[in-house]
């Protein structure tokens, strides 16, 4: 939709400040619609340290929340059951296969939750996304930390081992493409595992940026889930969807193990606004392309500039990537901010490199520029 | 704010349908302001089974959400930042007494998971609210419940003897006022109960309809967290602000209290829509008192019909009330169903009476005509 055809659908009298963030075109390369949020703040300050979609809600979704407002004071009952049957239909697995949450991050509270005990070892990458240490602190698992392999790779071979050693339960958790990396682990490695393994060891396997990658050695864990009880897929509507305020994700698993999870879910969820908008964008047939589209674009600006400045840069599946910075990561990060352009936060132990979360083309234009000044001045 | 004000906003042109099913007025009664969505749903039927404000959000609140759907891309950091702000103003007690939750269900939820272990007493109502009963059963609780007094009151010695008999940890839920019964536990029983009780007794007090409630009797336990780490008072934004859809709750307790709830909190909450709204909501001083004002006026219609039907209604302090059917509910609810009013479902063991939610007053008055009519028929 472009922006005649958001305007005439009248929304725009209603929507105050709608685009005007995204609204300045600044690079040769962008093309990305003017109704785009982008990722500038109110204050001017650039903001990519959130791996958040610059364009925003889509415009079909931006209706369907204004559309359900008189129907926000309703439990979500009805609209949950709505949700599940889109989803179901989106991807082409029976609801009792699927479990809602607010957003992904609920799912993997679920699993943590459902599959704890006493010296459970629960087998994670060092750096991965920090949710699943976070929710296993109350309860008494055995967390042991695996450091990716020099190519960023979840190690299979260690992890494997330490899930395994004892017989006991376990819980290992891939983040696939894993954040902060944005690399990918090559499914047929994972997959051989997951064959062979016992079914006491549970795989979480987290696919928030699933929908932007496009290797050929990534496949979803997803063709796992009828033969497997002890796979548990995690999808989110926060990346490609643009709806990480809106927290509203999903779970995918064999019907045993979603009933298992669904002992600890939260009563009376989605928020009936998130269920708008996210059924909106299962329905929107062009917004996966024009994330993926406009997240191109701004890769390309960083891959040019850090080729430039000779600076390594590893491989992005995701909307983000890391780059290395040749000094202090906390000074970069802070000179980042003076410049007015927030930067990723830390990932011990790879302090030498910065997350870099993808905007609008101009806005990584900006980065770019000032990336090339702090050369000037010696500081990358 | 009335129809004028609310059309003079602007907001009229993107709102679809909105004050449609409320804008009939069919009680002398009725002085509903004309934008409340009211309880019809689209197909006619008035849905008077579920404890939700019939006002629906008010039009601050609809236009705050508006306002912020740009952003709505965004994870909720900076919102629930000014939300913490705007809820400690409100509340009166500093940030770290308040833990933000998806819905007071999630509140609910995160002391259930926190104060859980091996024969741990869970003493509770009957009948209650499902919620904590639901989240406790993958935990090893003692789950107790003790009936209501013959008043509908909690049963306060029997509660007292059943969490405090074997010197273990305990924790006693008060849903008060009472879902279903609508009616209240004097505070001055339960503050006996807690100025005497030892720290190791959690008392988690579910007051979702505290803002409904003017019985002389009553009183928040809000004025013990001060000195009682081990009380936990849980509301919500659902009924007094109409936001059920939104999933907008919170607790309030010591800080050390608050602190060992947020190690079982949700990452990324809450949803900025439902931020916004609530932080609306908060401002809106008006928005209060017209909920308890159109509460008031069905309430009225419900007492005045069965006055003259001779059923017993129970005293409410919130926005449904019991009221007997002379009958068999199943068929009650099911004949009322057909005459297309949906009304509350079973609360074993008080088979002998229906939970009825307020509605506009014209949506009552429909229901009290049909009530008529089932008397004249024989059955009720």
């Amino acid at each position: 939709m472009d922006r005649r055809g958001f305007v005439t659908t009248g929304m725009a009298a209603g929507i105050a400040g709608l685009g005007g963030a995204g609204g300045a075109v600044g690079s040769l390369l962008d093309n990305s619609p003017l109704w785009a949020t982008g990722k500038t703040l109110p204050d001017g300050t650039v903001k990519l340290s959130s791996n958040e979609n610059p364009l925003g809600l889509s415009p079909a979704a931006r209706q369907a929340v204004i559309d359900a407002i008189p129907g926000a004071n309703r439990y979500p009952r009805d609209v949950r059951t709505q949700l599940m049957a889109a989803l179901s239909n989106f991807i082409g697995k029976p609801e009792d296969y699927l479990v809602l949450g607010a957003g992904s991050t609920e799912i993997l509270q679920m699993a943590i939750q459902a599959y704890q005990g006493p010296n459970v070892p629960l087998v994670i990458a060092e750096p991965t996304f920090e949710d699943v240490p976070r929710y296993q602190t109350p309860f008494p698992y055995n967390l042991v930390r695996i450091p990716l392999t020099p190519t960023y790779e979840h190690d299979i071979g260690r992890m494997r081992e330490a899930a395994e050693a004892h017989r006991r339960p376990s819980i290992v958790y891939f983040c696939n493409p894993n954040n902060p990396t944005a690399t990918i682990t090559p499914s047929r490695e994972i997959d051989a595992w997951i064959a062979d393994a016992p079914e006491s060891t549970m795989f979480l396997m987290d696919e928030a940026y699933f929908e932007y990658a496009d290797s050929p050695d990534y496949g979803s864990a997803l063709r796992w889930v009828d033969s497997k009880p002890n796979v548990i897929v995690v999808r989110t509507f926060s990346k490609i969807f643009g709806m990480a305020g809106m927290r509203l994700g999903y779970g995918i698993a064999h019907p045993d193990t979603t009933a298992r999870l669904r002992e600890f879910v939260m009563q009376n969820n989605p928020n009936v606004l998130a269920a708008a908008a996210g059924m909106a964008s299962l329905a929107d047939e062009g917004l996966m392309a024009r994330s993926v589209d406009v997240n191109r674009q701004a890769k390309e600006i960083v891959h040019v500039t850090c080729n430039e400045l000779d600076l390594e840069v590893l491989p992005s599946q995701t909307n983000f990537l890391m780059h290395e910075i040749n000094g202090d990561l906390g000074t970069y990060i802070s000179r980042m901010a003076d410049a007015g352009i927030l930067v990723g936060r830390q990932f011990p132990p790879m302090l030498g490199y910065n997350r870099l979360s993808f905007g609008l083309p101009d806005e990584q234009d900006r980065w770019a520029a000032t990336l090339k000044d702090f050369r000037r001045k010696g500081w990358v």
